[in-house]
C-alpha cells in the first residue's frame, strides 16, 4: 500500500517475513492499551472469529465458483477481502495467545502429522483413495482433528 | 514438543519465528506434491476453512464461560485446540495465497487501521463509547470490514 | 422413511406441515428427560449451531459447484446432509426457545420486512440494481440485520 | 408486532404453527418474483447462511456467558437477535428446499434417531456417562452426523 512506511524501513524486511508472534504482540498491546484484556475471554473471542468468518463468507456468497486469483475482481473488492481474511486471522492469533497456544509452532506440528497421514504414494491427484483413506483411519482416536487439511470428498 | 527436532535443529531459531509466508509456501508444496491443487479453488477453501472453525467450536460449546489459559483443560485437550486452531489457520493461509492476498502484510495494515479507528483517548476501558464510536462511523463506506478488531458491545 | 411409523400415525397428517414450535416443544422435552438444560445456556447453544453448520459445510466442501436438487449424489449423501441441515435447525429452534424468541413468527415478521425492502419492480432479476439498493439502504439503522434474505453482489 | 395483520388474520391460527413447509414455499415465492432463482444455488444459499450465523454470533459475541431468557437486553436488542436468528433459519429452509430435502421430517427423524443413541436412562444429568457413550458409539460409521443433539463434553 503507497510504498514503504517509515515504521517499515524502520522495522526493516517486513515483506514476506510476517510472523505469528509478530501479529500476536501487535494485538495483547492493542488490547493492553485500550483496557480491553477484559472483553478478550476465549469464547469472547471465538465468537467474535465465527463473526468474521460470516463476513468473509458474505464476500463470496452470491459469486457461484471464483477461479484462483480472482482475476475479475475490482482492487477496491479485493482490499476488502484481504481486511477480512486479516480479521480472521488477528482473533484467531488473539484466542490461540488467551488460551496459552503457541499457534505458530503448533501449525508446524500439524503440517508433519497431515504429511505422515497423507503420504504422496497413496493421495497423490485421486479423491477417491483419499476417501478410502479418509475412512480407515476414522476409527482412530483423533479422527475428526486429523481431518485438518485434506481432501476427504467422500465425507 | 518434546524438545527440538532434527529438523527444527536445522532450520534453526524456530521458536516464535514462524512467519505466514513459511506456513504458506509449506501448503502449497504440500498441495502441488500431491496433486490437490485442482481441489484448492477459494469456495472449496472457504468451506473447509467453515468447517474447521466449526471444529474448533465444538471444543468450546458445552463449557460454559473459560478462564484465560485454560487452568483446568487436560493436556491432551490443548493439543486438540492447538490442531483444531492450526487447521483454521492453514485454511486462512492458503485461501489467502491461492486468492492472491499478501496475508501477513493485510494483517498489519489491518492492525494500523484499527489504530486510527479506536484511539487509546477515546476508548480506554469503556465499551459504552465504544459502542458509540462505533455507531458513529458505521455510517462510512467500509463500516462492515472494520468492526474487526473492536469491542462494539452494543452493535 | 420406510413407512409411516405408528406415531406418525397417531399424529397424522405430518407431511408438510411440521412446525417450528413442534420441533421446540420436542427439543424442550428431550433435554429434560435427560437433565441437559444446565447445558442448553445461549452461548453453548450458540457453539453448538456453529459446530453443526460446520459439518454442513464439510459436506459441501470439496466439490465445486453443485447443481439444485443434488442429482448426482448417492442416497447416503443426501441421507447425510438432511441429518446435518437437521442439526442446525434443532440447535436454531432450541436457541431460539432458550432466548424467549418466537422464531416462527419471527421468521415471518422477517419475510414481511424483506418484501418491503426489496420491492419487485426494483430488484426484478437484476443484481446490479439489488447491489445499488443495498448500498443506498446501508446507511439505515438497522442495515446490518436486514442484509438477510438478499442478494447483494457487490457487498 | 402491531396487532395482526389483515393478512394473518386471513391465514388464521398463525401463532404457535408456522411450519416449515410454510416458510419455504414463502421463501421459494419470494425468489421467484424477484428473478432470483439463478443466485439461490446450494453453495451460494450455503455461504449465505455462514453469513447469517456470522451476523447472530457478533449479537453474543463481547456479552460473556448470557443467562436463559436474556433478562438484562433491551427489546430493541432482542427484536435484532429475532431478525438474525430467523435469517439463519430462511436460508436453511431455502437450502433444504433447493437441495432437495424434505427439512421438517428430516428433522423428525433426527429427533427419533437421537432418542435411540441417547438413552434417558444413560445419560440423565451426567456429561461424564454422556461423554464415554458419544465416546463408545464414534467408531460407528456415521459418528459425525450424529453428534447432533448432545452433550459431549469431553470430545
Amino acid at each position: 500500500m503507497k510504498g514503504k512506511s517509515v515504521k517499515e524501513e524502520e522495522e526493516g524486511g517486513r515483506k514476506g517475513s510476517v510472523s505469528i508472534e509478530e501479529l500476536q504482540k501487535k494485538m495483547a498491546d492493542f488490547a493492553k492499551e485500550r483496557d480491553w484484556d477484559q472483553f478478550h475471554t476465549p469464547r469472547n473471542l471465538l465468537l467474535a472469529l465465527v463473526g468474521e468468518v460470516g463476513e468473509l463468507s458474505e464476500i463470496f456468497q452470491w459469486k457461484g465458483e471464483v477461479p484462483r486469483g480472482l482475476p475479475d475482481w475490482e482492487e477496491k473488492e479485493k482490499q476488502h477481502l484481504g481486511e477480512e481474511l486479516s480479521d480472521v486471522l488477528l482473533y484467531l492469533v488473539r484466542l490461540s495467545d488467551i488460551c496459552g497456544i503457541d499457534l505458530g509452532n503448533a501449525a508446524l506440528r500439524k503440517l508433519e502429522l497431515n504429511a505422515i497421514k497423507y503420504p504422496v504414494s497413496l493421495c497423490k491427484g485421486s479423491s477417491k483413495k483419499l476417501t478410502l483413506l479418509s475412512k480407515n483411519t476414522t476409527t482412530t482416536t483423533t479422527s475428526s482433528s486429523e481431518k485438518g487439511v485434506v481432501n476427504n470428498d467422500g465425507e
